[in-house]
């Protein structure tokens, strides 16, 4: 039999087929996910989840020039394979390859780029708007999953475009989950509307009654009147969504394709902003993903016909996760937040054995920080682990709540530095420097467990005010033997008197590497760890400089406004003039790939570190040479 | 007649007066208020307008055992006369006197430091939920007004509040406006419970008839019934916050001390998340307020008989508005986006004249970014103005949604730099940090009216990608003649050979200030404006410090990650060895007061900055002499 799947080159395709060969075409789709991302990793649960909602979008939509944005936008998978790039799923989040979230840049048909949750109504309304003003016709629609709805930024956006008329078409994937298990007042409201089937059966039977109530008798008549008035206004229009102003269909079963198809035609038809509550099953179709959906959600390659994910080795945020255990079972002020992600941040442990010190706030950076400042405010010492990228959305929290109040809140900062697979939107290379440019806050960065272990000690029981320890992603370790963290000291891993590399991190390992490097060219460099970030020992920093006359730094950050920088500062300032050259990423969007493959391709590998320095100091040898 | 104000020393002393007692304390806070207010400026119609809502919270709440989160934090004034600090309000907003926002270094009963919107709730959870652990029982309420409801950060709290049993106490200070006019779907909700006077009557109303209606026959009996399950499940229940999981109270009449009172101890007997809306008018009992509260939202002094406010002069805002307009009226792709403040940053012009092409999002900055990059990914060109310390809640918005896809968007960013009586929260100096470490972003500071006309245009017309414009609070201007403004020049506004003072923006003033105290003592020094701050010109700038061999940069920001620290990267990286000082403000919290004041304390005054030249110039000459 030919597949239905290789028939389709564009959505186009889609239309032509029959319900019959929508659901072939559905479970073939199925069939490519697992066989392709359980070789390359990906995001497999959620994609599982949205393959007949999105076969139904394109069907009714005209793509491009309808426009449907992604929230998150890892369950773009499907989009993608019914959009002309099915072929090249084989390099999906490699270097160089194929995204996993929606890239303006790889097709016209991805218009918005999303990675983090809760901005498609807001991009959606954007463009709804621009339409307007153009006068145009076009569908605008934006899929966000029920996880998005504990983002304060999807409030503020149905807030704005449920009060206006534009039409705008919102499909909510709700398959109860996030990441992990979904929390919250919205979340129980949708549960509620999804158990109660009755519900809209009897709305159906309550209009009915209405119309042929018979009446007896004056007074009741009277006040039979006023109860059907109160319920046609109040009991029909019951959802949240259609209090915001939603025309709201649904809930729809999000695997029934022809449900679908019904839905989104006439959610076209409406032309004002309406509300689709799909309801799906993420993993659907794949036996462990469907009752594991959090172990599918990112993976690695895995066993397609077990389902069997290879075990991962301990990480900064297994270990983090274990320490923070042992020091609240003797220190009974510290909690634990968590913004949706107690596995990612290694929280799962602690959220067991201290269930009434555990916070789950949902995918609500900016909430939970704001509370941690609150807890702080109120004498407890709370730890709020972030994936770098995300402690974004809540900046001015962090500045505005807890920093200039100077509570005593520790931010671990997971997911530091390049990523890799996940690419622009989640590489956590701005951290240093944002974090490094609010007062009161202090910056650390490990390089090993065992430092991570004091740092994270220090931090909840000695340090006051905030404090930031940054860590990458899995479990990079220092080469250099381990010693006890003292805040503010420098470290000497190793003597040298051509040149100083300044470094902290991950990146130690970059210096090593080039320290042999420059070793066979001759030159000694003395490699330096500085673990605190911030606020830097200037006079240590000075000292390490003025021995050998040359500094480098080397740091997993952007450069503007990081480690390098605040350096050259210190040495200008204090008029330590020496050879300096700073390694950090340059400010354009860092794609996917490999943590090497980008540390490559933007100069940060040992070969080109040492190439540089080898380059610089043989220029000053030579300007000294000619004095 | 003894003034019944005088006695009160702390909210103890309120809870002895009786009903009638309270009214007459009311009406001479009211007094107070507005005496005061005329003289030092401040927030007046906010505070007028909560007036009886804080006294009945102090007579039926014991604070500061109980606490108190103000949102926003600007309507604390009243607050502040009950709790000991009457006799401060002469210092009101001014350098070393009372703050305008609760301040927890100020008093014991200020529990939680607030400026921004949206956060009390968040921080009120944090501290009930640490309370749950100690085991206590005091009360901790929030009091917010209806604009925050349009901020996103609100909602991730009601959410996370609302589906757990902690006792919180919020109160909705529902004035219909935020700063300006109320925007959006949940203003439009509130309205409805308002406007609809009946609402509260009828659910009485159908409570008692659902308990007297008369049965007869078994069908309608049987359909009765129904209908009664669902009055009961789904008429009463009917508010947002209802839907979210609170106990709703309201609306009461905020200017009823009794009736707050009743509501009061109800809300406190409760022991549960309750939300009690109290309608309230702004500015209420002065009718000037009443009729503008806008104009009396922060008002400078002002008679307080007429109520008249002194013209203030041009500002960067209006000059801003107005060209904005110019532009416009030639380029139809422009469009305007406000977060709720279209007076303050000079939109009121533009919002008249295309109301197409504006749009007020609400106090709702993440929503307003990516809806401006929507609008930018659909080939428009949104302007969005905001000030400095507002646009921080966008920071991952900005880096995220408008930065990593290099759309064109444009970021006028107002009361940048130190902005004076607002303190702390308000100050506007990590912009240029947070922007310059943006992937894409540009980074323009204008120094005169003419230098933001030719910015603006640019920035609409010819530049692609994020641009920002930073300018401060106030109209300051160049003390030089104006440059036509070239994108990357830098301009030599005075020539000199001792030092080259590097600055942008307000600054140039005091580097204008600082030349003539250093020729005064024989050092001549070349003043160049970097209007182009981010990305710097490293050729210009490197030009620039080698004809000298002196470096000194002023910019109206904190130093980490702001000009100085970007230009000693440059020189140190370039091997440009020479003497180098860098003047902005540190990393610590800067409190009220006027600019002059601030900038003396904080060392950025002409005397200082010069006294700081004169020693290193002298330092480098004994230096140079020796050799």
């Amino acid at each position: 039999m030919d597949k239905m799947l290789e028939t389709i080159q564009a959505p186009s395709d889609v239309k032509r087929l029959s319900i019959r060969e929508l659901k072939q075409l559905c479970s073939e789709i199925r069939e490519f996910l697992i066989e392709n991302v359980s070789k390359t990793g990906g995001h497999l649960a959620s994609n599982l989840g949205v393959v007949e909602l999105t076969v139904a979008l394109e069907r009714v939509f005209n793509f491009p020039d309808d426009k449907i944005i992604f929230d998150v936008g890892h369950q773009a998978y499907v989009h993608k394979i019914l959009t002309g790039r099915r072929d090249m799923f084989g390099t999906l989040r490699k270097f160089g390859g194929l995204s996993g979230f929606p890239k303006r840049s790889e097709s016209e048909y991805d218009v918005f780029d999303t990675g983090h949750s809760s901005t498609s109504v807001s991009a959606a309304l954007g463009m709804a708007r621009a339409r307007d003003l153009d006068g145009g016709k076009s569908n605008i629609i934006a899929l966000f999953g029920d996880g998005a709805l504990t983002g304060g930024e999807i409030y503020e956006a149905l807030n704005d475009a449920g009060h206006t008329k534009t039409p705008l078409i919102l499909v909510l994937n709700d398959n109860t989950m996030s990441i992990s298990k979904n929390v919250g007042a919205v979340s129980r409201h949708l549960r509620n509307i999804r158990i109660n089937r009755l519900y809209f059966r009897s709305k159906r039977h309550v209009s009915n009654f209405l119309d042929h109530i018979p009446i007896a008798g004056k007074w009741i008549r009277y006040m039979i009147e006023k109860v059907k008035t109160w319920i046609r206004r109040k009991v029909l229009p019951t959802t949240l969504f259609e209090d915001m102003g939603f025309k709201y269909i649904g809930p729809v079963n999000g695997h029934d394709i022809r449900s679908l198809i019904a839905c989104f035609e006439y959610a076209k038809s409406e032309r004002k902003p309406v509300l689709i509550h799909v309801k799906t099953v993420k993993g659907k179709g794949y036996a462990a993903a469907e009752k594991h959906p959090e172990c599918f959600h990112g993976v690695g390659a895995f066993d397609p016909l077990t389902g069997e994910i290879p075990p991962s080795g301990e990480s900064y945020s297994s270990r983090f996760g274990k320490k923070l255990v042992e020091l609240a079972e003797r220190n009974r002020k510290i909690t634990a937040i968590t913004c949706a992600m107690p596995d990612g941040t290694g929280l799962i442990g602690f959220s067991k054995k201290f269930k009434d010190r555990f916070f789950d706030v949902g995918i609500a950076e900016q909430h939970g920080v704001t509370f941690a400042a609150g807890m702080a405010a109120a004498g407890y010492t709370p730890v709020i682990p972030l994936y770098s990228t995300f402690l974004q959305r809540a900046y001015d929290q962090t500045l505005h709540d807890v920093c200039l109040q100077d509570l005593h809140v520790v931010f671990p900062v997971d997911r530091a530095g390049i990523v890799g697979a996940d690419g622009e939107t989640h590489q956590g290379i701005y951290d240093l420097s944002y974090l490094s440019a609010m007062p009161n806050m202090t910056v650390l960065s490990p390089s090993s467990f065992e430092q991570l272990d004091d740092m994270l000690e220090y931090a909840v029981n000695v340090h006051k005010g905030p404090i930031a320890i940054r860590y990458p992603r899995g479990g990079t370790q220092s080469p250099y033997p381990y010693e006890r963290f003292v805040p503010n000291a420098v470290y000497t891993k190793k003597n040298g008197k051509d040149v100083t590399i300044l470094t902290l991190g991950r990146m130690l390992l970059r210096a090593a590497e080039t320290e042999k490097i420059l070793k066979c060219h001759g030159i000694s460099a003395e490699i330096t760890e500085v673990p605190t970030m911030h606020p830097l020992n200037s006079a240590a920093i000075i000292a390490a400089a003025m021995k050998t006359g040359c500094v480098v730094t080397i740091e997993d950050n952007v450069r503007s406004g990081g480690f390098g920088e605040h350096i050259a500062d210190i040495l200008a300032e204090n008029g330590v003039h020496c050879g300096f050259k700073a390694f950090g990423f340059p400010l354009t969007p860092i794609e996917h790939g490999s943590v090497d493959e980008l540390d490559k391709k933007y100069g940060m590998d040992a070969d080109t570190i040492a190439k540089t320095i080898i380059k610089m100091i043989r220029k000053n040898q030579n300007g000294k040479d000619q004095t």
